[in-house]
């Protein structure tokens, strides 16, 4: 058995608001003093991450002046040299402040569009200026409680312009990021534009420079949707947009839990880590998580190894499910083959037009997945 | 008051497999004795609907001998020409019969695939023949119940062959129709893909001919994965991509209810045709839906009217919206008109950069959101 | 038509953190300015609410003196007194302390036990003080986020004691209080328990006093777990337990979104104020929502008098109901009547037992199902 | 590592129509021929079960002739003769035929209702001529799809009136069979009563008899409420109503999909027979799920195979736990001890109101749940 030890192969990172989360919701005070950036890149090293990502203000307090803002990079940046953790990703807060309570850049106030794109484009310097490759937009307020209050035409627009404003500003300062687009379908908005993974593939195409854009699929904000998560990554992938992937878990149908990666639906993080793995993803692997609010620091410790440890786990599962020769049996005989019919010609349309097929005897073909699933449940148990 | 009668202007139309519905279900047996399509036909002129859509077998019973055929078609012709009900729409059933227990376009089984092409060539053909001008995809066996089973790289795969070879197929015999494709999450597969609205949005962006083929919105599927329907009809319609709707209504994640139009979720039902209103969509408006199994025919016709005229009281309402004072004033006030920064030039960037913005005074401005959205609570109930 | 003002007999209630919510969310910074108490029960007047509820500290700070305390109490009690807003209701706050981050009754620490049941004991007093005649119990963080770490068992005999202790000392007091225990199925617990309004009326029975224990049943908390919460109201109606309702609305399997009264699931609004209103509902009428976050205190009004407006709105089409002759006639041919055996013999079973029913004519019984209800439909958007 | 094959001391049963299912769904024709019901025990007692529960019905044709019935009635018990497989529970099915479309107990029909009445006494004959022990009532039918045709308060008493009757009948008969009453919250109605499993045990304090009567909580009728069926479970048990218990999987908040047990939430399948296995329950253990679709009858035969060969594994793992000293130490560390005040006295309570309590120290104290959440997963992955 191996070890299941991190390693910088992996990519595996952890936002700042993540393991430095002190633990407030809606219902409660914060539960763990404040750690600084500096002391979360060490975290981290300890617990043997790869990569730290940050909003802006994780890192840059929204009030601080260019002469804290500056200290604080070059104490980041060291810390970041001392320990060989890199910052694969950085994004905008557009969010937390009460100026984006409408919205971002779909606020219906213009001056907040405004400001939005002024935030962003310091975010995304300093995203640069540390390194960052990926950068996600997360439209956490770009939402309606009233859809009496916002036309999704507008909304639409006003997203799109701010992407293409953005996307030339990326080129024109040749940072060579690219961009990751994150949906959500809801919460803290009571509904969130575009929603889903598909929604925001499908908004990619509408945009001026969609080869720079993908998607940041992740996994609860999915199953909030009641959606199949490997699906959806599968279809980005597919799309040549998976670009960047948030690792957690959550209950279907449920507020935002943000739980600990594999900790939950462990069938569907299985089936997740195996088709990462089975197409050889090689973009960052973040844990978009946090500890639960009965955790001390110890344990948020515990949080992150375990995110880490159960998806090599799973990676370990994955590679056993290749190399099992039942499994790979069964597969063989369940996948028919390629289509016998799939370039269209008038000839090839004829001859299946003619084609006499017994639908009955099609209707009686069983096939051995509970057979097949067993299998599946017992090498996650372990029991294979 | 305007009396709510629908008229051909309307565009409403209602699949044989609604009216028709006998009303069996998963712990049941059918509570209504099965009416011929041309008796359907009759059904929906008494009621005043435009149109009537068929899947290949809610017309022609799949065992059929072409003798068998030809008097359905014509007997079905005859009662259309009686009637004055056109065809708007036609699709094909590839979820009835076992051959599909595995998919039709997506199964495991390359003979199914084959079949599945050759089943929807043929019902394309008598689409066609009737003067369907939209065919509709709808994919309820595309789906798995374990992702051990099959590779939805392939399943996307196979699935996309199938469109190209029927876009090439349709355009071949010049019958100027288009495709629309209609998602649905799960049921009565564990997961259906592609899965929403917007993962067909984004699918179609991969196709040989994404020009014919759009979507097929239907308001029950989208509220299975709880999403807020009028926004992915927003952003099909964004993409020129809304060619076909689905109107019905259900709970949010359940099992596919297909209530009446109008009959569960009216602030939601209100918002959507006054989307559809506000932008002038002039495509069919079919109501997938059935009458409950407790309904004998006579109170289908109910059920009937009732989707009719609950669309026709919200569509005076979205007038009403449109004409009331207060309402237009308060909008006037929350929309604080375009975007001040839409296009980038350096110049634009460096200006925005300059900017100094007041986001505590930002942040202080409300919006009258409650006020507006009990404003459309009253213009509802009726009390405005 | 009535002009649909709030009276002291409607029995309207709000709590001092309904109105008085500053919008803080698991995402973002609060976007109004805190508000005392005198100054919400001075709101609560002018928009024509009978009654303000409150958890001890939205009141009194958990951290105030004794002397700070009676200032506090002193000059809310001047503020009812100069308006003649009544407290119906108290209830205590075991959720904002970190103290509380793994339960307060059930919390697996014994100490955290023991303080909230001495905090409870505190703010009963304070409640009796203050006229309240029902108590409530909201245990929003009795539950856990890992089963590993919690037994259900241990938190169903430590959340009895606790309620067992309370109700005596409630007795040894002569405070003539009542209990109302409010289930909430998740949020901020991964599972909270007993998690719905059906599970509490059971835990209640197994409680040394269940005579002085009923439910407080929540729409938003029922509309979490996806049920019709009329349907629970009735059930604890019908056990003769419905001794407060928390009313405000949200979507199904969502995050806690309070929303407004009556703005979202109309349908339901509808039913509930009329079996409220058909059964003589007399106890508060709780609005237990809060108004949106892009909202500023004018339109926090708005909020607090739209919850009401829409509720007499609805009572009156509750009333137009019971009128309506078509209706009624629909219904008096629907309930075909009461039970023809309902007490059990040996004789009566004997005879049912050789009576011959004709089952296939039971089966051809429809029922006009569908026409009610666009009757109730046309009654809800005011076109009847 | 043990084998994990079943035997009769874990009392694992199955209905005739979990491993009989032919395979319709709402949307396709059966895909199984047919098996008779001595064929199905046949097939249990090789696949290793213990038990067989039926539906009248699904032994005995709804319109059999009386001899018929003795017919079908005496081969039966030749097959458990034979075989060994025993008949642990039995129940009525009171949805399937049209005369039940509007409910069964709870029809507004009396003459339907006192059909269902007749019809149970034959079921419960049946049973009890078979050697059941347990009485199952599940009332698929009892609900609405619009609230306006049936008053819940009606419902709540025929309902009550039918379970009086018949405990009367089964005491008057000396049958000594007991009632489990199993709850779902919606389909095939649009919302079924009492919802829940917690809503069943609050609806049996009701009942004449309440005694005699519990309930069989199913974990995929839970699931579809997106609540914790463990936690249910434990209340049942608390409250000594665990008669029964249906085991099978699903997602949260969708269609009844049925899943084979420990095919889908792995974890909340472990904690589930964890407590089962902790408090020793030693009733029936009954598999109420069907195969996929995709199945043939020896994929069938996998499928029941699976769904003990997993209870078996997570047995194993529960056992596991309990012997794992470093869980055993984190959970001693975790669990505080019992209540420092439990039983009210005047003096306890004014000790405990005296008492000083460091609320921030209490809101300091971190617990070591991720820690102990990931050796859980690990356990359950088996690499621990």
């Amino acid at each position: 058995m191996t070890n299941f030890t991190p390693s910088a192969a992996d990519k595996f990172s952890f936002g700042l608001w993540t393991v430095g989360n002190v633990g407030r919701d809606p219902f409660g005070e914060p539960v763990r003093a404040p750690i600084s950036p500096v002391e979360i890149v060490h975290m981290l090293a300890e617990v043997g991450a790869w990569g730290v990502n940050f909003h802006d203000n994780d890192l840059v307090p929204i009030d601080a002046t260019p002469q804290q803002r500056d200290k604080i990079v070059a104490d980041f940046k060291k810390a970041l040299d001392e320990t060989g953790v890199v910052v694969p990703m950085a994004t905008t807060n557009l969010f937390t402040d009460p100026a984006f309570r409408d919205g971002a850049f779909t606020s219906n106030d213009p001056d907040v569009r405004a400001y939005a794109l002024q935030k962003t484009m310091n975010a995304i310097d300093l995203g640069a200026e540390l390194g960052a490759e990926t950068y996600v937009f997360w439209g956490g307020r770009e939402g309606t409680e009233t859809d009496a209050a916002k036309n999704p035409l507008d909304a639409l627009k006003w997203f799109r312009e701010a992407l293409n404003f953005l996307s030339e500003y990326v080129m024109d300062h040749g940072y060579g990021l690219r961009f990751a687009l994150e949906a959500k379908p809801n919460e803290p908005r009571g509904d969130i534009f575009p929603s889903t993974t598909g929604h925001m593939l499908a908004f990619i195409e509408t945009l001026d420079h969609p080869e720079m854009v993908g998607v940041n699929p992740e996994m609860a904000h999915e199953h909030m949707a009641g959606l199949n998560f490997m699906h959806a990554v599968a279809q980005a992938y597919d799309a040549g947009k998976l670009f960047h992937i948030d690792l957690n878990d959550q209950n279907f149908a449920r507020y935002d839990q943000d739980f600990r990666f594999g900790s939950h639906n462990i069938k569907q993080a299985f089936f997740l880590v195996k088709f990462l793995e089975d197409v050889g993803y090689d973009n960052p692997r973040h844990f978009d998580a946090h500890a639960y609010r009965t955790s001390d620091y110890e344990d948020v410790k515990a949080f992150a190894r375990g995110c880490m440890r159960s998806y090599l786990v799973l990676k370990e599962k994955a590679r056993q499910f290749r190399e099992d020769k039942e499994i790979q049996a069964l597969l063989a005989e369940i996948h028919g083959g390629e289509s016998q019919v799939s370039k269209y010609s008038a000839e090839a349309a004829a001859q299946l037009k003619a084609r006499q097929f017994d639908r009955v005897e099609l209707g009686n073909r069983g096939k051995p997945y509970e057979r097949l699933d067993q299998l599946v449940v017992d090498l996650i148990l372990g029991v294979r």
